[in-house]
């Protein structure tokens, strides 16, 4: 990839690493540069502090899941179209825990620069499950409550998946989303 | 109350009040000291560090929850320990939103000083859902992802919960502790 591509990449990717660990705020940008393998002003010459650095990162990370969760339900009604977003969600949490972790760390914090940002974007991704459930469900959707829906479904398959990755990563993903279905499915509450 | 524990009330309620806004790395003793009003040196002879102010903090607030699930599923079974667990769980997030923010923002967390007691104290609120769901479901618990499942039924909780006191408040907690149960009731999977 052409070098100034390959420079932001870096730096995203060092970003998320640290902060994944550490949180953002225990994450400096001399230690981003440093993981990264850049030097302080190439870091400040392509984000120019560490509150727009963060912006990106999230806009990027929570915006490719929201479109992976668009196309993922594209075509789909029911029972079907919730099984593939949980499914994906899934698989995009296994791809990328730092950032599941995150997500699960920031998405109710309301004092960040970039609040707006991420308020938008968690509710862009929330959207594709609330749409799914109001189609699913009419009378959800004329209760206006298909959005707790959505974060009650998200937030099982974001807990249970770290739960997964962070404390039994041996277990086969398999056992996990047919875990994650059964919670959903009624089982428990019959 | 004594002059010694009501100190140590205030620092605890002060720490609590800065972390869930601005996250624990974010809050400063000195910005705890003068929330609550105390000098610095009371502070530190209260809590030696910021770790071991945290680590109580946590351990009082996770560790009340888990003892309130215990109750709560006390004497019940099946479909109604599980909807009580929900019930409480879902009470303590409201009564306590400051300590449902930072348990979501904590519990995933790999490099904390406190870590081996936060671990302890979540597998221990998490093993109430997990033995409900244990006994409601044999199986389950032979195959061993009861947690998981707890982990599932706890995330839809706490997510939904937040969702509710940071973006919908207006909302009535009988819909919001409805919406749960209807998203765990199988309706959306059928």
């Amino acid at each position: 990839m052409p070098r100034a591509i390959g420079t932001k990449r870096a730096i995203l990717d060092a970003a998320l690493e640290l902060a994944a660990t550490r949180g953002i705020t225990g994450t400096t940008m001399d230690d981003v540069a440093e993981l990264a393998g850049v030097a302080k002003g190439s870091l400040y010459y392509n984000f120019s502090s560490k509150d727009n650095l963060f912006e990106a990162l999230l806009q990027e990370g929570v915006g490719a899941l929201a479109d992976s969760l668009r196309e993922a339900r594209a075509g789909l009604h029911g029972r079907a179209a919730l099984e593939a977003l949980i499914t994906v969600l899934l698989d995009r949490i296994e791809a990328n825990a730092g950032l599941a972790k995150l997500m699960a760390a920031e998405i109710f914090r309301t004092d960040r620069a970039w609040q707006k940002t991420l308020f938008a974007l968690r509710h862009d991704a929330l959207a594709v499950f609330a749409e799914a459930i109001a189609e699913a469900k009419p009378a959800t959707a004329a209760a206006g409550t298909s959005g707790l829906m959505a974060s009650s479904v998200f937030g099982a398959v974001l807990m249970a998946g770290l739960e997964w990755l962070v404390f039994e990563p041996n277990r086969h993903r398999d056992e996990v989303s047919a875990a994650i279905l059964e919670s959903l499915s009624g089982g428990l509450l019959a």
